[in-house]
Formats: structure tokens, sequence, C-alpha cells
């Protein structure tokens, strides 16, 4: 009865019911169902749980289930496993997929060359709508889905593309040549797939031919592939902007995750000491006004929630390629102009807070122009530290929370503390 | 000399271009070049200076360059216009695309119906392969992009689609019924715009038909469009999490940037004044025992940090639907366990440092303890704050850093003061 409610189900929903219930029950029901998993499954199915899955199959459910998908996809399956569970899959492939997909696994991971598929429809540049007609309706094998015919030179040279569409409502006399479309350009198989799914996502590509190195036709990108990247990427980013390693995932056990967690926390508590020795450098003052030691956090949160911010937009610029060299500075300048104009904002109600609350002004002119101070070098460190990793050619998204915030928690108990020790004591 | 650099680049690029320069170089470029603006380039450009580049054009161009742009793209660039600038467009158009950007406009904001273009292929169910040829080479117009031909009964109802290449690789005689696809699904027109970018990409979907409540064929959304949904679905994300309001832009002046983010530095002000009061609550301990001071905020910082890890991983897992009812419980007792064991692990290295560092035993002990509970604490917030979210129809992004670091401010000061206060004095 189970299997009559997966039966209906769409690959992709069955693979997510296998990540999301416990691993005695997802082997429970591969044991009872395993034999009619099919290939779609497999592909859409978790990496962390990957590996569980395809040794829990029969070798030749297994073979049955590869045989049917196309290159793309036997890659990005095979990609991530063990040896010995690669050579299986390999194995059951016909020569010629096999050749392909050991093609795809030479380029680099994360390339363009390893999220194209091998299966291509080409058509000599000087063809009619007519014969590329006839060609499609008397071919045995195409691609399950295919969007364009790509015109090649005799070399293998993409030169052009025609979507079905404009095949479809054009006579049959009519040149290939005479209806390409504007959309058309190529992928170098190098190119990283973060960057492929920028440009269908820019351009509005819905295929793409990918070439080598010698400009020749090795396969093709589509978009739902693409869309697939750009959907890994932003959770990359948003896992390494909070300081999480990109690879979690919710079927991972309590080890895998504590081990994926605790390296950013091994940081922050490092940095998390820097900003009490400078605290301690102090305590004399804190001593003289007990006060500073509750007012002290106000200061660094206020920093570190302002940084947050900028660091935010900053790392989403990044990604979208709008924020770039030509307008740095104006960011950089506006992030300033916005940190000066809030911290005198807050400046003002913490200078009254001190004030009403504890009967010293002095000690709100402290607080205020601590907070205006930190809140200017949060606003500058949230676009500042993105844009030097970005030059020097790492992820910006690294710059995590935790850079910042160290950076606004030691500026503003330096800064809180030391106006106070100047001015107070 | 400009002209000819800016001409050959895509139009999305040119956007990009306008958002990127200054608003003096954007008014003196559209001023040369404005004549020449096409209407692609107007529904690429960011909704913060759109209103700006329309009134910048003259009226005739405008009319122009709207006219060529499919049903969804006009919506798209109208939506958020002001009451005489839609005017000035709907009335640039032919009466029946008027009727159908009115049509969209009549769905909410961020449905479906927003996102559908309303040019559909569509032929009767009864058709054959040859039949549907015909007509789409006889046809006068067709949409710009076209992936499937739905099948319609005769009341308009869809009841399936022919992916081109099918149509194009099956002989004449073929009844498109028997070459239909399995993928096919229908998108209800009040849809969210979010659950359709899901479904596009959990379904690998090129194009859906959109149906009325009586099901009725209204539109189709393309996977581009569904593409882009799901690029601004992941920036509001980011945005949110981070505390910055979703529609920030780089092309925003420092006012409307004030404007976005004060709200969320409000917020965390009134938090940051909840942990000082607790703060104070033990100014006789700190004044005890200065070294507290310096001690606490590492403590509430290393919570801050685990709380957003767990909160990014929630965030993420809500987002594509992997943290659901059924796995909700196991989650968060991973979560729970993750925060014990980091908390045991960061408590033995703090409970160390502070012995070595204050030659006091129980200070290490106190420091220890409290960042085992606050890191337990931490790793609990970050995942149920933002399933409570969820559960009561709020985004969970919304759980911005702000409320879980509040807590584990609160929660890491009372701790390790509280402690303190029992333990040492
Ligand atoms: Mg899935
Ligand atoms: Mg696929
Ligand atoms: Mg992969
Ligand atoms: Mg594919
Ligand atoms: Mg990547
Ligand atoms: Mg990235
Ligand atoms: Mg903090
Ligand atoms: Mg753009
Ligand atoms: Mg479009
Ligand atoms: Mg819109
Ligand atoms: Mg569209
Ligand atoms: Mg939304
Ligand atoms: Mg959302």
């Amino acid at each position: 009865r189970l299997i009559d409610l997966i039966e209906p189900l769409h690959a992709a929903d069955v693979a997510d019911l296998l990540e999301q219930i416990g691993g005695a029950d997802r082997r429970a029901l591969l044991r009872l169902w395993g034999r009619e998993i099919d290939g779609d499954i497999l592909t859409e199915i978790d990496e962390a749980i990957r590996e569980e899955v395809i040794d829990a199959l029969p070798r030749d459910v297994l073979a049955e289930a590869v045989r049917e998908l196309d290159s793309d996809d036997v890659v990005d399956l095979i990609e991530d496993l063990e040896e010995p569970q690669q050579e299986a899959i390999l194995g059951a492939l016909e020569d010629a997929d096999r050749a392909a997909v050991e093609q795809s696994l030479t380029y680099p991971e994360y390339s363009a060359g390893r999220l194209m598929q091998r299966e291509v429809v080409t058509a000599p540049e000087h063809w009619t709508v007519g014969e590329a007609i006839d060609f499609l309706r008397a071919e045995e094998w195409l691609p399950d889905q295919f969007y364009h015919i790509i015109l090649v030179d005799p070399r293998m040279h993409p030169v052009g593309y025609v979507t079905l569409g404009r095949l479809l409502s054009s006579g049959r006399v009519v040149p290939l040549r005479d209806i390409t479309e504007d959309s058309f350009r190529t992928i170098s198989v190098l190119q990283e797939e973060a960057d492929v799914a920028y440009a269908f996502n820019q351009y509005h590509l819905i295929s793409a031919p990918v070439v080598d190195e010698d400009d020749r036709l090795v396969g093709v990108i589509t978009i739902d592939d693409a869309m697939a990247v750009l959907d890994a990427e932003h959770e990359e980013d948003i896992l390494r902007f909070a300081g999480v390693g990109e690879d979690s995932s919710l079927s991972d056990t309590v080890l895998e995750t504590v081990r994926q967690r605790t390296p950013w926390l091994l940081v922050n508590l490092l940095t998390a000491n820097v900003a009490a020795v400078v605290i301690s450098q102090f305590s004399g003052t804190i001593e003289a006004i007990v006060a500073l030691a509750a007012l002290m956090p106000i200061v660094a949160s206020m920093g570190g929630n302002a940084g947050t911010q900028s660091l935010a937009v900053a790392v989403r610029a990044l990604a979208t390629k709008s924020l770039t060299s030509s307008n740095a500075g104006r960011v950089v300048r506006r992030e300033a102009m916005v940190g000066a104009i809030n911290g005198l904002f807050f400046a003002l109600i913490m200078g009254a807070v001190g004030y009403l609350a504890y009967g010293s002004a002095m000690l709100g002119v402290v607080l205020g122009m601590a907070m205006l101070i930190n809140l200017v070098v949060a606003a500058l460190a949230g676009v500042l530290v993105p844009l030097m990793l970005e030059r020097f050619n790492l992820d910006p998204a690294l710059a995590s929370g935790t850079f910042v915030t160290t950076m606004t928690d030691v500026i503003g108990f330096f800064a809180f503390l030391g106006l106070a020790t100047l001015i107070l004591i």
C-alpha cells in the first residue's frame, strides 16, 4: 500500500521523501521497493545519502536505472562516488555513453564540462528547414529534451542555432542560416558553473552549446541544469555567509554537522578572545564606572548588525555582478554616508538614553561618539571586506558574519571604553 | 563612439550599465542615445531606476519599445509604475495586448497571474502531428519563444502538452494525444510566484500552462521567468536574513538606503538595551570581579554565531521545502545534539582559558557552563524561531540574525553573570 502511494510521485519528490525519512526507514523502504527505482530518482537524491542508496540497490537494478539517463545526469550521479561505485555504474553503460561520461569527467569539477550533456542535435550550416525536419523525423535517437538545432561548420564549430519554434513556423525551403537566433552564445568547457548559471539568467538562454579550447562543439547545457546550479550557488552563499560548511544537508548526521560548524566557531572563539583582551585593558575604567560594562555590548551589537546589513548587500551584489570596479567607489561612499547618518541618529538616541538613565551628560556623549564611530566602521567593513576577498579571487561570501562582527566588536569596545577613559575618568 | 560600444551589447548588459553609472551620467546617456532604446532594455532595468528611465524617454520611443514585448514583460514593466506612466504605456499597446495586460494586472502581486504570458500556442486535443505543423507554418503570429504545444479540450481546459522536439520527430499521422509528456502539470493563476519557481526547479519544467479557478487555460509561464523569480527570492532571503529591506538596490540613494536599514537597527537597539538591563542587574558581581566584564562578550558572541549557523540552515531548508513537519522533530533533536556537543567542546576550551588566564578554577567552571547553556539555546533558537514563523505563515527569513542574536546575548549574559553570582560571590 505504501508502494501505491509512492508510485505516482515525481522522481524529485520520491528523492525528497528518501531524504526526509530517517536512515532506518530509508533502508526498509529501499528493501521493499528498491527494484522499482529508476535513474531519475537517483540523480535527484542529495549527495549526502546517494552512496547509501546506491549501495542498497541490486547491481542489475542500478545498471538498468543508469542506462536511461543523459550523460550530464550520469556525470552528476557518479562524480562524487567512490571508485568502485563509479566503476560499477560506468560498466553498466554502453560503450559510446561510457566514453561520453568519461570525457566529461576529464574536465574540472564545477566546470561547464561537467554540466553539459554530450547528446546534441546539430545540422550542417547550409541545410534548409526541410532538410532539418526530414533529418529529425528519420533520426532514431534524439535527446529527451532539446530546444535548438545547433548549426555547425564542417570542423564542428558551432556558428548559430535555430529554435524548434522557428523551424516549425518557417517554410521548408528557408535556409537555416536565415532564421538563427540573436541570443546565440557559446560557453567554454572550462567556464565555472556559477558563471554559466549567471549567463543563463542574465541572457534568458534556454540552451547553450559548449565548446572546447579549439572552439569545437563538445556538448550542450540546458536551462534546467543551469537553474539547479543557480540554486546551489545561493545555498552556498547563505550558508557561507552564516559560517556553515556549504556541503551541509539536513540528512547529515550529528557528527558531520558538528564537523561543518566547528571551524568557524573556533575562528570566532579566537576573535572573541581578542575582544576580551581589548576590554580587559580597560578594567580600571570599568571598575570605576561599572555602568560601562552594561552599555558596551549595545555599541558592539549595533555595529555587528549594521555591518551584517552592508555585508549582505555587498555579497549579493557581487554574486549578481552588479557591484563592479566601475561603481565600487560610489557604493563604498554610499555605505560610508549611510553609516554616518545611522551613526548620528543612533548616537543621539543612545546619548539621550545614557544621559537619562545614568544622569551623566558626558556618559551620553561617550556612548553617542562610540556609536557613530562603530556604525561608520561597520558600514565600511561590510562592503570593503567582500570587495577585497573578490579582488583576491576568494568567495566574497566567505566574509561571513564572523569577520565583520569581530571587527565591530573590537572597534565598538575599544572606542567606547577608550573614550570613557579619556573623558570620564 | 560611446554609442558604438553600447550598440552590440545584450539588452540585459545595457540595463546593468545604466544601473551602474551615476544618475547624472545616466541622464546624459539617455539624452544622447534614448531614441535607440528598445523594450527588452526597459524590462531588464532594475525597478529602482525604471521610473526615472521611462520618464526620460520621448513618448513615441516608449510606445515603440513596449509594443514589441510579450504581455508578461509589459506587466513586469508597469506593475510598479505610477498611474500616469502606466496609462501612457497601456495607451501605446494594441487593444488585444492591452486587454491581456490589464487581465494579468487583476491578479495579485507576486502571483502566477502576473508572471504568465498570455501569448500561448494551443491545439485541439484530437489533432495529429501533421495538422499541428501545418497550423504553425500558416500562423502569422507566434510567440518569440515557445517550447510546447498545449492540447486543450473544447472548453479550453489544458489536457496535456507536446514538446516541439517530439512534434518534429514524429510522423505526420501520429495523434498529438499519443506523444504528450509525463511532466505535464498546470499552475493555478493565484499560486505564489515563489512556489512557481520552486515547481520549475523541482520538476525540471520548461514551460507550464496557467489555469484560472475554472481550470481554463489563461496563459503560460516559461522557465526563464521562473529562474528570475528564484533568483529574486534568494535575494529576498539573504537580505531579510541580514535585516535589510528586500527592495534594496545598489542604485538606491543614501536616504532610501537609510530608510531600509534603520527599522531593523531600531529593533536591535531595543533588544540590545534589554541585554544591557540584564547585565546591570549584576553590576555588584562585576564590581567584585571585573574580569567578568571582559569574558561575558565571549559567551554572547559564540552563542550568536552558533545560532546564526542553525538559522541559516533552517531558513534554507524551509525555502527548498526540505524541512517539513515530517522531519522537523528529527532536525530539532539534531540541532540540540550539535549544540550540546559544540557546547561541551567549547566549554572545555574556555574553562581551561578561564582557569589559566585568571587562575581561578571556579571561574573556568562558570565560563564553561555558561558556554554550554548558550550554545544549546542558540542551536534550538536557530531552528525553532524560523519553524514558528513558517507555522504562522510568515517568511522564516524574517527571523533575521537580530532575533536569534538577541536571544543568545540575553541568555549568554544572564547565564554567565548569574552563575558567577551564585558560584563565585
Ligand atoms: Mg530534492
Ligand atoms: Mg537533469
Ligand atoms: Mg555535481
Ligand atoms: Mg540535463
Ligand atoms: Mg560553486
Ligand atoms: Mg558563489
Ligand atoms: Mg553580536
Ligand atoms: Mg540586470
Ligand atoms: Mg523576459
Ligand atoms: Mg515584477
Ligand atoms: Mg517571459
Ligand atoms: Mg517574494
Ligand atoms: Mg521567500
